[in-house]
């Protein structure tokens, strides 16, 4: 069996895999070869890689393991009309991500950035307010396997959770789950807005201007999902008029963030640069989801982890 | 009975407290005043306005209760001579003192410090490498109540803890308990060493240069107690050296740190300027402990929350 893989991993990782796997042959390549593509049976990607002629070379192909969690860039019909599938290493972006959403939140309310300020400085001044994470209620648009991380982290906090999703079916760790259409009745109760949504068609420009002018002042929005959860002009206009107040960012409407957006003028807003899921121990752990799914797939088990529904997005 | 505030309350908190106790004569004034001391029963301070001097005038005076934690400018053998009862807010300090050892550890770990910065410079950098809290051990001197709520906030984050206390004995939300005297066998486990510990005769430069060599080159180091734990060239000598990765400090030796500190030249320490229990609901929360003890006094009932051992400095 021939698995290929689009990027090339770090040499520990590689040993260990070609160790417990004799019997595989495994090609690692920085780019896409067509050569090697017509070859592969599994495919291993950080899935922008891919497009519809690549699908149509890669012939042999039956399964793709995605080591990311976002499918949108991928020939999705294609793979999908090819019945070839496809799984992905969801659930490994949930530590990093809860960590660094908890680690933005603390930060505003325990003063960190007016503390690093200040010690720029080299200022002593201890003349700002302090304020407290438990006891907020938070708002958790898409308690999956990264949301309910964030659920689980904010309840040790005392944070009251309520989760949103398409069906209202409750999910780990929210005191409350409500469906999507009951959003705008939900929304002035939040202190705390978290969205990590995929990007589908539903949760394109789901939230307006209007949105947020329905949030609390003092609401902190952070969109940790994909950037077209909102217009990048709806989101400034609410910004600029204060009716909110602080938004945390790791994901824009257009990435990388042009020079001449208007965010980076707020200083109500955090601009983190899409890298709230990155982690020193990411490429270890896909090979923990990626190995024993390699094992089911040789035994002939499709039941693999993680398999991705691809014409739904997710 | 005349209790006796050297501070004077937000409007709201004393129009509650006058409300609940028509029968105490209250009086609140921002400083000592002699004639006032003379007469009162109770005082409430922040227990920063006390010496010897006064605690002769105030010969009527049965008990003080101190809004704050610390105690150590307080004249303790002057009280106890007189048998006077003190008591303080401990435990009022836990949530947002926990709060901000846990945004710092957080911060540190999903480097909020390069985000702000690369915002500051509007420039969009994703050349960095991000860490994981989850994982790691932390020893904890001084498990007390905010030690104990640090490691329950710590475990939620699947970090080990490991409590130092005078006896050993266990203490809550501690995975291992040990005594003090087994210090310098635990700093090297430990990738975060955080002190609560007060300051009494046996932790004063408790902590030397060569415990910090003792400590993970990867150590985050972090002082949340009393300034006098460490002494301040032990502590640059050691950071200027690397021997650990960080130190996060809330108190200091000197207060306020001189401008010509060398700890503001460091690039591997965050100054926040002891304002880390600090609270917008600080007031409240004094309140909420205060008056269910007025309340005990008024009838007899000496068994007040938080009596303190005040020789001993706790």
């Amino acid at each position: 069996m021939r698995v290929y893989f689009t990027f090339d991993p770090r040499p520990d990782l590689k040993e260990s895999l070609l160790k417990d796997f004799p019997d595989v042959d495994f090609v690692f390549h920085k780019r896409i070869d067509d050569e090697q593509l017509a070859k592969a049976e599994v495919l291993v990607t950080y899935g922008e890689d891919l497009d519809d002629r690549a699908i149509e070379i890669a012939e042999k192909l039956e399964w793709i393991f995605v080591a990311s969690a976002g499918i949108e860039k991928m020939p999705a019909k294609a793979i999908a009309k090819r019945g070839i599938v496809v799984s992905n290493v969801r659930g490994i972006h949930k530590r990093p991500m809860a960590e660094s959403i908890l680690a933005h939140l603390l930060a505003i309310k325990r003063v960190l950035p007016f503390i690093y300020e200040q010690q720029r400085k080299k200022q002593w001044n201890q003349q700002t307010k302090l304020y407290e994470l438990n006891g907020s209620v938070a708002l958790i648009l898409g308690p999956g396997a990264i949301g309910s991380e964030v659920g689980r982290m904010l309840q040790a906090f005392d944070v009251y959770t309520i989760g949103v999703n398409r069906s209202g079916k409750s999910a780990p760790f929210m005191n409350e789950t409500h469906q999507l259409s009951d959003l705008k009745q939900l929304l002035p109760k939040a202190h705390i807005v978290i969205s990590i949504l995929p990007s589908t068609e539903e949760t394109k420009y789901l939230l307006t201007y209007e949105d947020f002018k329905l949030m609390r002042e003092d609401a902190i929005f952070m969109n940790f999902g994909r950037g077209d959860l909102v217009k990048t002009e709806d989101l400034i206009r609410a910004l600029e008029e204060k009716q909110i107040f602080h938004a945390v960012l790791d994901v824009y409407e257009e990435e990388p963030l042009t020079e001449d957006s208007g965010l980076w003028e707020l200083s109500n807003v955090t601009i983190s640069p899409h890298i709230s899921s990155r982690s020193s121990r990411y490429l270890e752990r896909s090979f923990d989801i990626f190995k024993p799914s390699l094992r089911k797939w040789m035994n002939g088990d499709r039941d693999i982890e993680n398999k991705m529904e691809i014409l739904r997005g997710y």
